[in-house]
């Protein structure tokens, strides 16, 4: 236990213990990756386009065919939805209970039309072209009133992923997702006391300090947070404040397309191509908006494959202090 | 996406989608268990209490020598704790940042001589035994005022175990753990908004409605909470309003030992001897204890693998509507 810490998230206000005598690795014997589905197969891949769906939104070469190939991106529907479209919310109660129709929109934004390449290896102009499908649903689906919340997660190799293809989720939701409500209860409580943005605050400190900064690409600050959960649990934060991805302006954008560029690649390398969940946080929408929310990205590389102590106390144990897995990656190549 | 719907907690206000047409089974590749320690490595098998440490609380039979054979349940420190008992919590801050020393502490209480039992199959007599040593320890470390919050966890055959001897986790802590925060709040505001406990009603509403519930023992009752996060998780509750595990009388633990025998042993039987974790809930200590607060159970048979979505999001998804869950229970043989 030497030099054994407790450190509290400015943010929601969470504990964790960062216990550097603690072992590093995940713990023993990580599911295997499933096989993935070779390029014929694949719904993700040119020429396959009617197996994934029809086009919500895409972005092609000039003169090439709606729903054939020629494209770069395109979102279709989940196959599959967590939540669906079709109907109302019909909210209703059974005694005390609340409930209502699982409505929503799930969609998957396919990011490549490459089978093989991982986003550590796109060209900038491609995530560019990911990050700006991802802004037009978003500015899209929030014309939907039954909406509060957009999200967008991206999980890369879990052994949960069925494709290999690179592609991410879309979620559209009629309440505002509990990762999110904690943060807003914190940014609300900062900006009463302090009448200033916790992450904007945040953000100057880190970079007065350096040491967990990993990098910056102009408008753009990756760095590991003062508390993280999870070994390597990365923050990709817009310098300027704003509370709404869906209002980032293309330079920003292409900030945080290099930036991911350059966070992505250097974690591949030092890790070994681990999987990872990348996830937009995001202003909830409409009369919900809090302009005191301040927009951004976390990445957790290696998610823990068991987390009983973890989410049945809320007590996260994180062996690796964010300040030597800044340094480490800071020392890797991308 | 068949009959799939959003329903709320009503304790923690968290939304969760019951999706049952979603595959029940947990994701491909479960981590195998590790094989575990043979008696005569084992610490917490009677002739190797020095392996294990001295005892801080014992149950044993009369004549017997501390810390030799002839116990029934011991707790001994844990030797690679989370939270460490020496030194004082130096609270400190960088910049906006807080921090302190990992003061706590952290136990392991020793459920059984017997190296094989599990508690499915385990004595009354001897769950009884365990709840009171878990009871007394919770007592004692009120003493200490460094310590808001005693927490009590049982992981069962986690791919993480390291042994397959019955043993817990006794957790005090210098804080109010994040699960324990969530459900304070739900207790407070609907404490000031309809001046009962949330958990006092959801008792009543459930016997009232019977379909979730799978078993009482006087007064204790288990039933699958209408909002799940995960299939199977069972709360397991005192009828009467009590906020301190430890000012749980005698009668009401013996109730508990039954209720935790027959909910575990349907478990194991229904479930193929699943993994399982069980927490205690229990009010903060001291000057932080809330008469609001209602002491329970929760039980989380085979915790997920994988939770990218879960955590980043807070979105949960489970695919067994509680009502199946509570039937399919009723009708197997402890």
């Amino acid at each position: 236990m030497e030099g054994s810490q407790l450190r509290k998230d400015p943010v929601t206000q969470r504990w964790v213990v960062i216990s550097p005598s603690r072992a590093e690795l995940p713990s023993p014997g990580i599911p295997p990756r499933p096989p993935g589905l070779p390029p014929e197969a694949c719904p993700f891949c040119p020429g396959n386009e009617a197996k994934a769906g029809r086009e919500i939104y895409v972005e092609r070469e000039p003169g090439s065919l709606a729903n054939g190939p020629g494209w770069w991106v395109r979102v279709v529907p989940d196959k599959y939805p967590i939540l669906h479209i079709e109907g109302g919310l019909e909210k209703s109660a059974e005694g005390m209970y609340d409930s209502m129709n699982a409505i929503g929109a799930h969609e998957i934004l396919v990011e490549t039309p490459d089978h093989e390449k991982p986003w550590a290896t796109l060209e900038i102009l491609q995530i560019e072209r990911v990050l700006r499908g991802c802004q037009q649903r978003s500015l899209d689906l929030r014309n939907d009133v039954r909406f509060r919340h957009v999200m967008w997660v991206k999980n890369h190799a879990l052994p949960t992923s069925l494709f290999q293809h690179q592609h991410s989720h879309i979620v559209a939701s009629p309440f505002v997702p509990r990762a999110i409500d904690e943060e807003l209860k914190g940014f609300g409580s900062y900006v009463r006391w302090k009448e200033r943005c916790v992450l904007c605050d945040m953000v100057k400190q880190e970079v007065a300090a350096g040491r967990r900064i990993i990098l910056r690409e102009g408008a753009v600050l990756c760095f590991l947070p003062f508390a993280p959960r999870f070994p390597y649990e990365i923050w990709i934060v817009p310098v300027d404040h704003g509370h709404d991805f869906g209002a980032a302006r293309v330079p920003v954008l292409r900030d945080l397309a290099r930036a991911l560029r350059g966070i992505l690649g250097r974690v591949r390398a030092l890790l070994n191509d681990p999987p990872y969940t990348l996830v937009l946080h995001s202003s909830p929408l409409g009369e919900f908006t809090r302009e005191e929310y301040h927009w951004h990205l976390e990445l957790v590389p290696r998610p823990p494959f068991v987390l009983g102590l973890e989410w049945g106390t809320g007590i996260y144990i994180n062996p690796v202090p964010p300040e030597v897995a800044a340094e480490r990656l800071r020392g890797t190549e991308a």
